[in-house]
């Protein structure tokens, strides 16, 4: 009822009766009451005014499973929620959710991860109250070596989703090939894909995001090349319009994608918003590391490169590294 | 230290002391003495005689951790041990065991399975006292794309120490291409293999066997295409000891594929067992389907077969299904 008096309060804009909402919900209005009251508790700034009803001034950065039910507007992505205060890493808690069988689209969100980890295993740093750390279920019918792709459908997803949801245009949120996600040349967030596979069949994929939102120290050995939403826009962040944007982004992306099983008709959008699109960027491979420009992507993701002697190559995701000539872009 | 006892005991064949033991485990005469009478109460023959000492005189099909424990004679496979008498699913728990970080080799074995599973998450029947139901946990340092080959790798290893646990050599374990066990051209035991992965990273590969071990009735549809160990060979089978000879052979010849992250230490071997060598199969792709003539695999772990014109085609286990032209085999 929490999330459904939340949403009539955000939606109305104005005021809205307490007999309203007692009607529409079909609960007692000491009921409603009593939610109001725990929403002033929790931050919400909620104005009672007689022969008026209630009225929403203000959200916090609260962060539950109530407020991100009330703001999502998707028909599968992120309507199944599992909000964690703490846990170990949303990406294990999906991945066990997977297995217990959740359902496509299932969402975990966590104010703050004890074991967050990056690619390979790597640690993640996991601070609360100023970071988004989510993990959503896939479970595609497509085959296994396909997948890959689903990162960079959530890359642009998250570039879009976090630039629908700031008010200002500027600074532009861009993607570093393949899944970073890049303000101001800097890393705001980064994604961590994992699956659970068959032979021929996927059981389920997790894709798992962090975003630097109101942080503002890093640790030294990453001062320089991390940033986050609030250190650029200067401003503090509500964190769950954020991922009510991103969850959005995704379920159009996602359907997008299905349809062709590739990204032709999501390769524009990313081209555009790619960080590296008509740069020059160091091909890191396990043989081979070149100077290269790089153009865009293809269908399947790879990065088309020109090589200085003018021929043109693809390179996969899984195969190399990409940094700029002078520094991480 | 009941599995230390209970080894002590095998390996010595004749009599041994109570004192011995007590002097090599660094524990009483009275505990030693306890642990020969759970020995008993569990159903293993030990005798005591005096001035002689104890000698064991026959094992019952016990299935337990210090069982298992006492009949491992590897270095990693099947050294760490979890056992269920009851459980969902032996995959299901080594995927989280995994995920929690347990050991390469760690093994999981069940009495009985609630939710056993097949491939494409099909049910996998699951009786109690009359199958081996195992996993085990692998980290390989590999591409995500040759963990495939580990089914076969373990088809093999499931074959050869069958039929190394067994007294008698016919009739003959064989492999039904990709790793289907067969006896008799009867299925014997199925490999589930399924791995969690990031885009060029492997976390872990669970790899499931269940084998028909003292099964003498199966359901109406099968009934024509599976068998078991008991069946067969007209008698009850320890299911531990046969958990333990797979496990040897499975540690040689992972080390075999480690080598050189492929199958040409091994496909001879495979090939020799192989129920499909040059007999005529029929090859079910998504495309075409058509009668061929099998000859092998090669070192990728494919089907070589050769087709009616003459042609060799090598078929993958991920894309097509292979039938015998009269039936299963």
């Amino acid at each position: 009822m929490k999330s459904e008096i939340l949403k009539m309060l955000r939606e109305t804009g104005g005021y809205i009766s307490g007999q309203e909402i007692s009607e529409k919900l079909h609960v007692s209005r000491t009921a409603v009451w009593k939610v109001i009251r725990q929403l002033q508790e929790e931050g919400y700034q909620v104005e009672a005014v007689r022969n008026k009803g209630y009225r929403m001034t203000d959200s916090p950065d609260v962060m539950s499973r109530e407020e991100l039910e009330s703001l999502m507007r998707t028909r599968w992505a992120g309507k199944n929620i599992v909000y964690y205060d703490v846990t170990d890493s949303t990406n294990l808690r999906i991945r066990e959710l997977g297995d217990q069988g959740a359902p496509h689209g299932t969402l975990a969100a966590a104010d703050r991860q004890t074991a967050g980890r990056g690619r390979r295993g790597r640690a993640w740093e996991s601070p609360p109250g100023a970071s988004i750390y989510m993990s959503i279920l896939l479970r595609p019918d497509i085959p296994p070596d396909k997948a890959p792709m689903l990162t960079l459908v959530m890359a642009l997803s998250v570039a879009e989703g976090i630039g629908q949801s700031m008010e200002q245009t500027q600074p532009e949120i861009q993607i570093k090939w393949p899944n970073d996600i890049i303000i101001n040349g800097k890393k705001l967030a980064g994604i961590l894909t994992e699956m659970s596979t068959q032979v021929d069949f996927i059981n389920h994929v997790t894709i798992g995001v962090g975003i630097n939102v109101n942080i503002t120290e890093f640790p030294e050995e990453i001062r320089s090349t991390a940033s986050s939403l609030c250190l650029e826009y200067g401003h503090k962040v509500r964190r769950a319009p954020v991922i009510a944007a991103v969850m959005e982004r995704l379920e159009e992306n996602y359907e997008t994608f299905l349809k062709t099983q590739d990204l032709s008709g999501l390769m524009e959008k990313y081209s555009s918003l790619l960080v590296n699109k008509d740069r020059d960027v160091l091909i890191l491979g396990a043989r081979e590391q070149y100077q290269a420009h790089a153009l865009g992507i293809n269908r399947m993701g790879e990065l088309i490169v020109r090589r200085e002697d003018g021929t043109l190559e693809v390179v996969y995701a899984g195969e190399v590294s990409v940094r700029g000539v002078y520094g991480y872009i």
